[in-house]
């Protein structure tokens, strides 16, 4: 994963890894606008539903965790915050979200799925950069032992500020309620105390870029803003790193450290090899793989969305950096049209998207290339199959400041819930970067070897050497020799051609060797220009990553899935398409009369027979009641067994959005399910082919 | 996983979780024979293929990694052992058990799939025994560094005495190579050397039970036999237990300690009350789990057999311990034969299997109980659905000193390959263990509660307490004093009831408060027989536990399922069953004759859109050489396009295992295929159906 996609919520917060050097003092006004005017959109993010209500995250909360669809891992022991379990509905929801993801990447484009292990020696993760970067910064207050994340404390701090400011000046506070309770039980109210004009813009300065500091600058920050401990105001000792990996050792001797993985990639990378042979050594290919990946969060607060063991879907695409990056199945994707929200257009200050073909933002050079075009349609398309508001979906493009130094470009795929626009996909082009560390830390030719078409005629300087002489000249030393002259460079050898040429001898930089200089006379070496025939292109393919963080996509799919009837504010609607319903149908037998049994028995045999997973619901609940309670669960369809179907064989068919039923013969309701559930067709498809029941009240 | 089934290789070895103490001295000699007999013939085993060839274990092996089915991670890096990647095609199988396994159980029974964290804190695994007993002796050589697991190392020094033995008696020796090639890296070789023969008897007795012996006893028989490094011959330090979790921390402060979870059962069990009230307090029902568990194995050396981190379905259903553990669909398997291998045979000596019907094996009271039975057969079930060959499985029982204290009777589904027989599912009654430990040290009620039927009439001795005097009295120790007076057993009331009646007071044990004895007169308490009436009844589940490995699975069907062709030795086929074959059809044209891409690609459309993952090869390698190709990745079918499909649109579809032909147009052979993948049809079935083609040659 790139661009670390998962570590912001309210705003494009940054951890830094790889990330440039940040100048602090130097960051341009309109950035620092657009910023500003992005963090006050979105820590006040309201959403509506279908019906235009708006989103209320903790009754949907309470929702989700009583259908178990999850819940905080080991609360019988206190929990550990960070660490969830999916109950049975998550986890079937997941379960056919990860279906749908091979479904619609891998089996689509024969990827070559891996499954590569958790558990990663040091050294790997050494050579990748996440052992020495892959850190956030965090304070430790030495009195309580209790541990800050440090952007998140002057945060937390300079709001507590500004507020107690606007109400000394008597203006309206607005209040994210989630944050306060949260802040009330630990942190002392925040006095309403006026600041100056000016440090209330400074505040509001640092808030706007506060993902882009370094632990210096937020040391100096909290120096020159004196901010404590909130709670007991006492001093803190200076922002130290702290890597987020997970530590363990491997094997019995504790000398082999290995980190549980940050991400999915690296073991794609390490196999590149193989999967290049795999594959015929044809080229472009990708691999692909689903699995968790852990983050050690310092203190997570956001539900589902920032958690320390995840789900990741990444795919790793090979793709030659020359030619353009052309894909070959773009022409198929170019008329898809989406929301971009461009580098450009957030420099100056605005997050107004705009609406544009995928095929124009290539060919106008928004989006860099062919191939990180297509894969950006097809991110929205299988987001869409999902279930995401098309509404609720931004492709919001990475800032110069905010991209990885290797990255060419960086897209990641938004959707919009009442925490703001959260990141859920990352499509970044990652460029050689990997290959390259690994195959220098290792030799591994993590490269692509193909014929030429037209042989390459290459001039070059060319240095021989005598082995007779050499040999017995430098004995033990040779080898270390013959690789420095090995080593030189074009321009070197150039320049030590005319130095031989003048002087009959040269002198080469040997470490080690000696004094550290080694002389070699003209019997001993021979310089030349010669024409070297290369038959073979040798390169180090370039990668483009589509970045699934499947736990954020399924929570955000879920707001935008939620609504409430009118009748019935109380209960929650989940409309989750057919395909990736925990349960797609709901058997209920009008009563418990024993008469209903068989049929219930025989309904669930066939639909199960038929792969469609359902559940009956034969509780003394009323109707109504258990349809509600499932459609709480996201159930999209019901069958009623009454005493009409005990006569003849025929049920009733419900659908859940419009809660209209028709009612047929068992054979006409099961074939209309499987067409529901393959999405052949949709309820009103059904409704022209069925008529319509009304008879039984669904009380 | 109650039995740790996934610990045992060549022997049922055993790791001492709560495993009984067991008495080295008094093994009965039927069981030392049993071992012996079985020892002997599992380290020699070999295993034929169904044309009757001896499994090549080195050409199979070498076989699935140049077909990327799995390699070993880090491989650039040097590897780490223990731990593996899937390549394309073994992550497909795995995908695709792992989906049966899906629909097989979870969908089938209605289970709870739930999916918990990795990542434990240390208290949980502290309450299960994990933390305390999960653990393998290891020796260190205090000169090398070197560390040895204590059981192995005795193994292979005693192993390579009695081979000396024989040399020196001239006997024939009977070598495991891979086995010995490995040694031979390492250690010095064995040296000719006759041994009385009273102290081979010693040494044969040892090891036929090598898995039985705790760390003590290790050190007696080092100590007594004077097993040094194989090496070097030096001095090893006691054996100490090496726990076999990977610990971590969770969290930045670096005070809350976890592991890696070592099983999915805990996760399960710590939402038990949770699951319960999603099922509507109905009982019995089952959770399951599909997900890695971890084990930081000493020094793994069997491929895929013995890792670090794998993948486990786990299966926990939830029964009432009263009522002789029916279940409701015993009957639908209950005629369902198979082999057993009970306790009482191996205790005598035997390793000889059984057939019975499942129903019999519980009428006989052979396998405890129906639920335990049911589950057993439907573990066959899933088993041969996976092209297991059924002469090479039996459910093995473990003996009584084999199985943990809790469990009333444990069954392995064993499979015999080239290592032996293999334990891949252990099916256990963990009883109530689990859920009672996590119940009392949480206080949480990881119980049923279900309303009687006829009330309950509990006559029973109750003690009260004066209120009003008693708080006065005691003050602050008042609450453990009633506390302690709440704990007293029944016996106990009795006998107080009694010196209350006699003496006018009692004396109480209440630990911390005074001298530990507290006195109450017959003014402050009275002790009765009273009638309680119980309405609703509250019981503990136990706990039936099918545990899949599904590495383990996946391996060692590969040896059911691998042979080689008369024809083609040096090529392996691997005929999976078509529903979990990696890629289910195989699309080659005849040349790469431009003409035939249109076809190619309408045809992989048409089969996608059916969800049959499918692959074409249009490399330039014949068609025989293609298909050969593909036998090694177990592909079923293969349609090849000629320039007879150009004219007419027919093609030729291809059976894998008989490499039989027939000829139809588009729409049969796409209909004919997905028979075949839905397990409808056979191959002997379509060819009845489509006219058989011979004129083309696979060359």
């Amino acid at each position: 994963m790139t661009q670390l996609p998962f570590l912001r919520l309210f705003l494009p917060r940054q951890i830094p890894l790889f990330s440039p050097a940040r100048s602090f003092f130097h960051t341009t006004a309109a950035l620092k606008a657009a910023q500003a005017s992005k963090k006050n959109q979105l820590t006040m993010a309201t959403v509506n539903t279908k019906t235009g209500k708006v989103v209320d995250r903790t009754v949907l909360d309470s929702m989700l965790r009583r259908r178990l669809f999850y819940t905080p891992s080991f609360e019988i022991y206190g929990g550990v915050s960070g660490l969830y379990d999916y109950g049975p509905p998550g986890t079937a929801l997941l379960n056919n979200i990860v279906d749908l993801w091979r479904k619609h990447f891998v089996l689509e484009e024969d990827m070559l799925e891996v499954d590569c292990t958790m558990l990663t020696p040091h050294e790997i993760l050494k050579t990748s950069g996440h052992v020495d970067k892959f850190a956030d910064w965090m304070c430790k207050d030495p009195k309580t032992g209790e541990i800050f994340r440090a952007d998140h404390l002057v945060e937390e701090v300079l709001e507590a500020r500004l507020k107690g400011d606007k109400e000394a000046r008597g203006q309206k506070v607005v209040v994210d309620e989630e944050k306060e309770a949260k802040k009330k039980r630990k942190a002392k109210d925040a006095k309403a105390v006026k600041l100056d004009d000016a440090l209330v813009k400074e505040y509001e300065e640092i808030l706007a870029q506060i993902d882009n500091f370094d632990g210096p600058q937020l040391e100096q920050i909290i120096a020159k803003y004196d901010i404590r401990n909130p709670t007991t105001d006492g001093n803190l000792l200076p922002p130290v790193a702290f890597n987020l990996m997970f530590q363990t050792s491997i094997g019995p001797s504790s000398n082999m450290p290995g980190y549980l993985r940050p991400e999915t990639a690296q073991g794609q990378f390490l196999n590149f090899q193989k999967l290049l042979e795999f594959n015929q050594q044809s080229m472009p290919f990708a691999s692909a793989s689903i699995g968790k990946s852990f983050r050690n969060e310092i203190s997570p607060r956001a539900g589902l969305l920032r958690v320390r063991e995840f789900l990741m879907a990444e795919i790793e695409h090979y793709v030659d950096p020359e030619g353009g990056k052309k894909h070959h199945r773009f022409e198929e994707v170019k008329d898809i049209e989406m929301s971009f929200l461009n580098r450009n257009v957030q420099l100056s200050g605005s997050t107004k998207t705009e609406k544009m073909t995928i095929g124009k933002a290539v060919e106008t050079g928004m989006v860099d290339n062919e191939t990180l075009g297509y894969f950006i349609a097809r991110i929205q398309l299988f987001l869409l199959k999902l279930g995401v508001d098309p509404n609720k979906l931004r492709f919001r493009q990475h800032m110069a400041n905010e991209m990885a130094h290797y990255a060419a470009d960086c897209w990641d795929a938004e959707l919009l819930t009442s925490y703001g626009w959260i990141e859920c996909v990352g499509c970044a082009d990652r460029s050689a970067y990997d290959l390259t560390v690994h195959k220098n830390k290792t030799g591994a030719p993590l490269v692509v070897r193909e014929p030429r078409a037209e042989p390459l005629k290459v001039e070059e300087w060319q240095v021989d050497l005598d082995k007779k002489k050499f040999g017995p000249r430098f004995k033990k030393d040779g080898k270390a020799v013959a690789a420095a002259v090995e080593a030189l460079s074009q321009e070197l050898r150039e320049k030590l051609a005319i130095d031989l040429e003048k002087n009959g001898k040269i002198e080469v930089d040997v470490e080690g060797v000696g004094s550290g200089k080694v002389e070699l006379d003209q019997d001993i070496v021979k310089i030349e220009k010669r024409t070297r025939v290369e038959n073979v292109r040798e390169y180090t393919p370039n990668v483009i990553e589509p970045s699934f963080g499947i736990g954020r996509i399924l929570y955000s799919m879920i707001e935008h899935v939620y609504w409430a009837r009118e009748e019935d504010e109380a209960r929650g609607v989940l409309s989750f398409p057919p395909v990736i319903a925990p349960t797609k149908v709901l058997i209920v037998p009008l009563s418990t009369h024993a008469s209903f049994r068989p049929l219930l028995q025989q309904l669930m045999t066939k639909l199960r027979r038929m792969g469609i997973s359902n559940r009956v619901d034969d509780s003394s609940a009323s109707i109504g009641k258990r349809y509600a309670r499932n459609d709480e669960l996201g159930t999209p369809f019901g069958i009623t067994v009454d005493f009409q179907s005990v006569k003849d064989n025929t049920f009733t068919l419900r659908d859940r959005d419009t809660t209209k039923q028709v009612r047929a013969s068992e054979d006409e309701i099961l074939q209309a399910i499987r067409s529901l559930v393959d999405g052949e067709k949709t309820w009103e498809d059904i409704r022209k082919d069925l008529p319509e029941f009304t008879g039984q009240e669904v009380d």
